[in-house]
């Protein structure tokens, strides 16, 4: 289909997770989402740090994503080394070792009706 | 105007079709779509690629996009070779034949207030 | 600042005026929007055409954006050659004489709460 | 990681700062940001220029981003040499001293349930 599906690294300048959420399922809950496509045939070694406004960057955070396969990583989730804390801004790098796709989604429900925002994230190579 | 007017292969990292709804109408029923631009003078033989988390990739989903037009796809309403199931997360990836432009968007009615997403999508050429 | 501000074709894959709204002011009036940021010395004469799912291109719009100005055009509002439909799926692409930036926003009131998308448009040049 | 993390000079062709709230807490009060991630060791002096429909632009307004953070700024908080006025139309250009990468929220509760939209901004070099 095309020979490089993807870049090595990128960019997400926003990040935040609503502390508060209306909804009570997991569906629901307030969540902040890194979308990471493979679709190489290998599997993807990726590593997400953090960056914060005031103190020194977390992680790496460490994930694999399957040859052929996607997966739509919460920040909410996140917990080696560390949990990310909510209602605090961050931005984040994405690296991996075969390029990938990545998006950037939040769902947010702290007040009684959900609002969403999602962008292509910035390809750093 | 442009001689280009487009790339071959986009990706679209995020996925998701809201499993409910509260809107009635087609129009404010959950959906999740690509828009695809053809601003060429032929016709766009387009096949999509559907990514999952846990399972090989469905697919080509295969679409025509007359010159000079443009169709707003949902996912929702992909059927051969097989459905793209609800409240699941997928990626996919788009190509052409000829060069077009893909925008990916939203309308997610579970909770009783619509709320939209949208992002160009990434070209992989 | 730089050499080069932005680019001269521009596509939205994405448009589509909700037919509706909840809001009564023409700032809560559901619109969809190409906000064009003109940031050179000159004027900007600015073409754009509107595609649709079934029928031939409308358009051109012709507007000027001043240099070191702003405009953001509510496609609700062309009415020269012909305006555009409400509730209809359609695509355009923007063309400039000197480079410009270009960003499609749709403020939509049809639900009794206002939802909100936005994504750069994808440079053609 | 990555030898060049991001640009020097970004766009964001859309801006408007909603001049009402239904929020009454700093965090849900409808607000315009431009989140800028600096990966790099050292500072980044950042420059923003706003553009307005009828008026020559505004600014510069300049931040530091240090070295390793992340920074949202809120248009809502901009002050010297003047405020961005609500309500009104703009463009904003932002230009770092070393690369940065930029992306563009905004969060409106003008309506009883917020909204949300971003998108990664347009890099000029």
């Amino acid at each position: 289909m095309t020979k490089t599906i993807g870049r090595l690294t990128w960019a997400v300048a926003e990040g935040y997770i609503p502390p508060a959420s209306t909804g009570t399922t997991r569906e629901l809950t307030s969540h902040e989402t890194v979308c990471i496509l493979n679709a190489n045939d290998e599997d993807a070694r990726v590593e997400i740090t953090v960056y914060f406004a005031d103190r020194a960057p977390a992680g790496p955070y460490v994930f694999t994503v399957g040859g052929k396969r996607t997966r739509h990583l919460r920040f909410n989730d996140f917990a080696d080394p560390e949990p990310v804390p909510l209602g605090t801004d961050f931005s984040s790098i994405i690296a991996s070792d075969v390029p990938i796709v990545v998006q950037h989604t939040r769902l947010d429900t702290r007040q009684p009706a959900l609002a969403l925002l999602s962008t292509i994230a910035f390809p750093l190579d």
